[in-house]
């Protein structure tokens, strides 16, 4: 009995609660960029976010216990960035740049809490999860109401299973993963990142998954963009913007057709004006990819590169080279990143297709961070990952869109779906199932 | 820091040594069955057991420190049967059978620890390990002594590995395992039993693999030869006589031929007279199953059954199933307990062959307890089971001899094999090459 050490057993006994998410910094790196910039140029403006589970079929109120999502919710809610995650946001060096967040910023940061949360069931088995407010309060809930969501429903597969069966599932996954790794091994020049934050099976579990890329892959791995991860295991901190930039400027163009037009663009602007350098990686599928390169501007083929998010990777990333060559810009010094919906096939395949060609960096998601198809010993769908979003809806009291290349992943109020569909066009525009 | 418990890991810091063998029930039951014989019946006659690596490619004194074998060696002699142990062998009850040891053998037992063993180093790379002494004392180092210098073996593969691939190993091995248990499951009626202590990979392996059987196959795992692990997992103790008692025996004999063959029948009379009921499953190959058979006495015919060791399991099986036939005897009464070199293929198709026609049970050992292959993420030839063994190399004053099925499993002195098969016969001995 000398080897157990009673205070600290007794101790972890009374845990309250386990909680999932214990660091603002558990977040992906594209949203301190972009929120730095909403707080900077359009803080006030009123948004709201909501969880939308795309996989209707399973329905997620009655796989998560209410009280349970609260108390993860309410404990998120209790964080504050820590001095020494602000003291690191200030000194790290992100993509070769030094004090990318500015000293005003993440003073702003030292006194920030996620906002006040709004949850209620839906008839249709659904959590109506909405987080409202000025945009600069709201825009970092996306990722851990995410991670929430997505943990507490692994978690209820975990519980039904027994230490056997925890260990055989675990056991199951790494090798899984591992095997994985050792494909990717064999990629010559490859670059690789984490993207698995938001769909992830757990906290720990990513943890694992980047220790795991940083141990089999060396160089090719170039960092995660979870920002606490990065943190911990001295990697790169991976990320740029996301939709929510375009479609709430988008909205903030009022019944104006000529300035919603005109948002897109504004984006690439207010980005180029914020940051420079390796973080100029523009996401042109907000509205579609087609329409987006007919009007671009000239100065956007001397960016960084794109991120193709709702194209097939190939066939996104051909209409992009084709668009820099129209341009007189050699693809050879242009970047792809692709990151929508990656396991290790269709990694070998893109690296594969574009070798040579042009550079591509891969973000990997939830087939990093959430793959135990066929790892659990007993029958546990909650594994099975959902295509859950968290998506801003209402921007500037409007209704919020995004069309993107993919009519399955267009979010919005129909009627100005259907506005939007008239202004950029529907050319171009695919229909594919999303899984996750 | 509050949860580091400053006591414990100064103490951990400080261990000298990892000790491989912690207990003298961690062995194979038949060892203390056998014993509990030559203990009462042969005591004193004069013995040597020698370790023998049969894979003599693998310079087994090259990869294992002497000093660290002596260290384990050394510890394993100051081990006693505690108090806790020596009340379960006098109150458990083994294959249905109350106070199969006496008390004047546990009595004994209290006092024993194992006598002193003689080590050097040949030229051909290999150990050489020997215990000489009176037979009731040396006879127990055989599992500690294979156990000892595989799991030093092991480790020495282990220490080169890094915490990643520690973990990718143990996963994989864990993965590999699970998958061959949910074949397994799947054959109506198994009866399996681990016996894989002496080549295991290590002792908490070892465990985990009994574990995994008991979770994985419910009552189709019947038990495990290691009487450690059946007392601290409430499971059977297996097994019944190995090849030292026809041996020692035949040894004895001396010169006189009529004797020589006369001894492995002489072995059944004294275990019949030892031991009744279940625990009467003969070992028919010493010197050659089809000699064995064509002179074996009627009454053997009433045993529980046989275990032959050496020849095909499904061959063999076939031979004695005929001398059943030939004795009147309906095999469907009797048990065939295949033990050679199994994996899952083997236990398979023996299982299918003899369905509804006998009784079998499976004695699954290296392929069990260690089956590291394709699992290291880095070269790990260490980790490649050797066929290593313990055998009685010399009793009463004559080199000890045994023929096998199979003549590559032959061991002895050249001149006093020849004497063997001129007595024995070479009919039914095939070559077939030894794995593990």
């Amino acid at each position: 009995m000398a080897s157990v050490d009673l205070a600290k057993r007794a101790y972890d006994h009374g845990w309250r609660l386990d909680p999932i998410v214990r660091s603002l910094l558990d977040t992906d790196f594209y949203k301190l960029l972009m929120l730095q910039l909403i707080w900077r140029r359009f803080r006030d403006v009123p948004v709201t976010f909501s969880v939308i589970n795309r996989t209707a079929s399973v329905r997620l109120a009655a796989e998560v216990d209410e009280a349970e999502l609260r108390a993860q919710l309410d404990h998120a809610r209790s964080l504050r960035f820590t001095n020494r995650e602000l003291i690191w946001l200030g000194g790290n060096t992100f993509y070769g740049v030094k004090s990318i967040f500015s000293p005003d910023f993440l003073a702003w940061l030292a006194d920030y809490r996620l906002p006040e949360y709004d949850l209620s069931r839906g008839a249709d088995g659904q959590f109506r999860l909405e987080f409202s407010g000025s945009w600069a309060d709201v825009t970092l809930w996306e990722i851990p109401a995410l991670s929430i969501l997505n943990e507490l429903r692994s978690r209820r597969a975990l519980r039904r299973m027994g230490r056997f069966e925890l260990d055989i599932l675990y056991s199951r996954a790494k090798t899984k993963l591992w095997s994985k790794i050792e494909r990717l091994r064999a990629l010559d020049g490859l670059a690789l990142s984490d993207f698995g934050t938001r769909r992830r099976h757990g906290f720990l579990w990513q943890g694992w998954c980047v220790e795991a890329l940083k141990e089999g892959l060396g160089v090719a791995f170039i960092g995660t963009s979870n920002v606490l991860l990065a943190m911990n295991n001295d990697l790169e901190a991976i990320g740029t913007n996301g939709h929510e930039l375009p479609m709430v400027l988008a909205a903030m163009a009022g019944e104006d057709d000529a300035a919603l037009r005109a948002a897109p663009y504004r984006v690439l602007e207010e980005w180029r004006a914020a940051y420079d350098g390796n973080l100029l990686v523009a996401l042109p599928d907000a509205f579609g990819t087609r329409a987006f390169l007919a009007d671009a501007p000239d100065w956007l083929a001397d960016w960084k590169g794109f991120r193709p998010d709702s194209a097939p990777p190939i066939e996104g990333g051909e209409e992009i080279m084709a668009w820099w060559a129209s341009k007189g810009r050699d693809p050879r010094e242009r970047l792809l990143v692709l990151a929508d919906g990656l396991d290790v096939d269709g990694i070998e395949a893109a690296h594969a297709h574009f070798k040579g060609r042009v550079r591509t960096s891969f973000g990997w998601g939830t087939n990093l961070t959430n793959d135990f198809r066929d790892c659990a010993p007993v029958p546990a769908p909650e594994l099975i990952p959902l295509s859950l979003v968290c998506k801003v809806t209402k921007a500037a009291g409007r209704p919020a869109v995004k069309l993107s290349d993919n009519v399955e992943k267009a979010t919005g109020d129909r009627a100005e779906i259907d506005r939007y569909l008239r202004v950029f066009g529907e050319a171009g525009r695919g229909r594919r199932a999303v899984r996750v």
